[in-house]
C-alpha cells in the first residue's frame, strides 16, 4: 500500500457494528488496524471480521483482536465507536493508546462526544466524525451492511489540518466514502435535525421506519416541529442552519425508503439507547440559552422511560 | 323496593365492563333493567353477571339480556356504555329504545359524547355521568371491581332537573356512591385534566401505572404540563378551573398508588383506544379556541401511532 501512512497504527476502542465495519474495511487494505474487544474476542480471533450487503461480501480473516488496551500500545489514530452509554470506561481505556501526536478520532452519535474526549485528553488531539451509514452487528465480527456509509469527518472547534486530510485519504484509500468538513459541530446539529425526530419518533410511535412515519400525517408534521426546534437551539448556540434545512430533510427521507434508524435497530435489540447524546445534550443547551423545546423535552422524556421500562 | 320508581324501565346499550357494572348493581336491586348485548348473550342468559373484588361479590342470576333493541322496545332510561369508538353504531341502536320523555345518559369517556346523542335524539333528553371506577371485563358477565366507584351525573347544558335527583336516587338506592353537579361540562374538563395525562403517559411511556408515572421526575413534570395545557384549554372554552388543579391533582394521585388506568388496560388488552374523546376532541377545541397546546397535541399523535401500530 505505496501511499498509505508509513508504520501508522490505529486503535478501534469499541468494535460493535460502527467499530468493526470501518476498522474492518482499513484492515481489509492492509492497515495496522488493533481491534479492543470482550466478548467477541475469542469468535473474531479465529473467524475473522465478516461484513455483508449492500454490495460488499468483505471476510479479514486475521484479526489484531485484543482484551486490553495495554496490550496494543501506542497507537497513531484511535477510533472511538463505543456507545456514549459506556463513556464512563473511556478514559481508562484510551490513556495507554497515547502518545505524544496521537489522534482521537470519536465517531460518536450526537453531541458531547469531543467535548467529554478534551476535557480528558486535550483538545489539540480530538477530531469528529458522522457516520451516514445504517449497520447491524448480526453476530462476533458479523456486520450487516444494510444501506449508505459515508463518513465525513473535521476536527474539533478548528479548520481542518493537514493530518484531518491524511486521515480522509486513508478511508478514501480503504474504500470509505469520506469528506472533510470545515465545521464540525455546524455537521453534528445537521445531522441531529434528522436524528431527533427520525430515531426518537421510530421508538415512541410504536417502531416505526422512515416511510411509516411519513405516511402519517400527524407524525410527519411532529417530525417537522421537532426539527424546526432543534434548528432554533443550534442558531441559538451559534450554529446557522438554514430554516430551511427541515423541509429538505423530509424530501431527502422520502427518498431513501424504509429505512429503520439506528435507535429503533437498538431498541428492537434490547440494547440501551444513546439518549442523552442525541436528546437529553441538545435539550440542555437549548435550556441553557434559554429557549422552550416542549416537543424535544417530551420526546427526551418518553425515550428515558421507555428505555428504563425495556431493560427492566 | 318501595321507594323505586314505578313500572321504570331502564335499557344499558353496551354490556362491557361500565354497562354490566352499574347495570348490574340496579339489577341485583330489583330494576327492571335490559342489557344488550352481543357475543357475551347467551352467557349470560345462563350465567348472569358477576361483580368481584374491592369488597364486593354481587351475582344477579338472571338477567334481561337481548341481542337487538327492538326486542327491548321503549325505555323511561338509556344508559350509554359503549366505547366512543363505536359511536357510528349508536344512532341504530338506541332508536328503539325511545319514547316521548325518554332520558339518556351517556357514562361514555371524554368530551363529545353528549353532544353527539344531542345531535341525533335532541338536547332536551341528555344527561351525561362521569364514572370515577377501574374496572376489568375478565369474561362475558365477568366483571373484576378494581377501585372506586363513584358516580357524578349532571344535565347536559342546563342545571340539574327534578329528574336528575330522580335517577341520582335510584343509583344511591342500589349501592352506588351518586353525586349531581350544577355543570357537567366543568366536571368533564376537570376529570380530563386527569385522563389527559395519565391516561396517555400510561401507554406512551411504555406501560407505567400511576405511581410509576409520579417516580420518574421527567414524567411527573410532564404531567403537570399536560395538565396545564389542558386547563389554560378549558378556561378558554369557558370552564374556569383553578391553576392550581394540576398540583391538587397530583396530590391525589400520589394517594391512589399503584392505579392502571383505563386506557393502559384497554391497551394491554389489545383493545381500541378512546383517542378521539379523550385527546382529539380536547385538542381540537384548543385550536378552534386558537391555542397551541404542543405536549397534548404530541400525545395525541403518538397514541395515535401507538394503536395503529398495536391493532395492524
Amino acid at each position: 500500500m505505496k501511499h498509505s501512512l508509513p508504520n501508522f497504527r490505529i486503535a478501534i476502542v469499541g468494535s460493535g457494528a460502527i467499530g468493526c465495519y470501518y476498522g474492518g474495511k482499513l484492515a481489509q487494505f492492509g492497515r495496522d488496524v488493533h481491534f479492543l474487544m470482550r466478548g467477541d474476542l475469542e469468535v473474531v480471533r479465529k473467524r475473522g471480521i465478516r461484513i455483508r450487503g449492500k454490495g460488499e461480501n468483505v471476510h479479514v480473516p486475521k484479526v489484531q483482536a485484543h482484551a486490553r488496551t495495554e496490550e496494543i500500545g501506542r497507537c497513531d489514530l484511535v477510533i472511538v465507536a463505543v456507545k456514549m452509554t459506556s463513556n464512563a470506561e473511556l478514559p481508562s481505556l484510551i490513556a495507554p493508546l497515547l502518545g505524544e501526536g496521537t489522534m482521537i478520532l470519536t465517531l460518536q452519535n450526537g453531541l458531547g462526544s469531543e467535548e467529554f474526549l478534551a476535557q480528558h485528553f486535550g483538545a489539540e488531539r480530538i477530531l469528529g466524525g458522522l457516520c451516514f451509514i445504517c449497520l447491524n452487528r448480526t453476530g462476533p465480527g458479523m456486520i450487516e451492511h444494510y444501506d449508505h456509509g459515508r463518513l465525513v469527518i473535521g476536527e474539533f472547534g478548528r479548520y481542518p489540518q493537514a493530518r484531518t486530510h491524511d486521515i480522509a485519504w486513508e478511508f478514501k484509500r480503504c474504500g470509505v466514502v469520506c469528506s472533510i468538513v470545515a465545521d464540525l459541530a455546524l455537521e453534528r446539529w445537521r445531522k441531529l435535525v434528522w436524528n431527533i425526530p427520525f430515531n426518537g419518533l421510530s421508538v415512541a410511535a410504536g417502531g416505526l421506519d422512515t416511510a411509516a412515519i411519513l405516511a402519517d400525517d400527524g407524525l410527519r408534521r411532529l417530525a417537522v416541529e421537532l426539527m424546526d426546534e432543534t434548528i432554533a437551539i443550534a442558531n441559538r448556540c451559534g450554529c446557522r442552519l438554514p430554516t430551511a434545512a427541515a423541509l429538505d430533510q423530509i424530501k431527502r427521507t422520502e427518498a431513501m425508503g424504509e429505512y429503520k434508524p439506528s435507535t429503533l435497530i437498538d431498541y428492537l435489540a434490547r440494547r440501551p439507547l444513546e439518549i442523552e447524546a442525541i436528546w437529553g445534550e441538545p435539550l440542555r443547551r437549548g435550556q441553557a440559552a434559554g429557549m422552550e423545546a416542549p416537543r424535544l423535552e417530551m420526546l427526551y422524556r418518553l425515550l428515558v422511560s421507555l428505555d428504563r421500562v425495556q431493560r427492566k
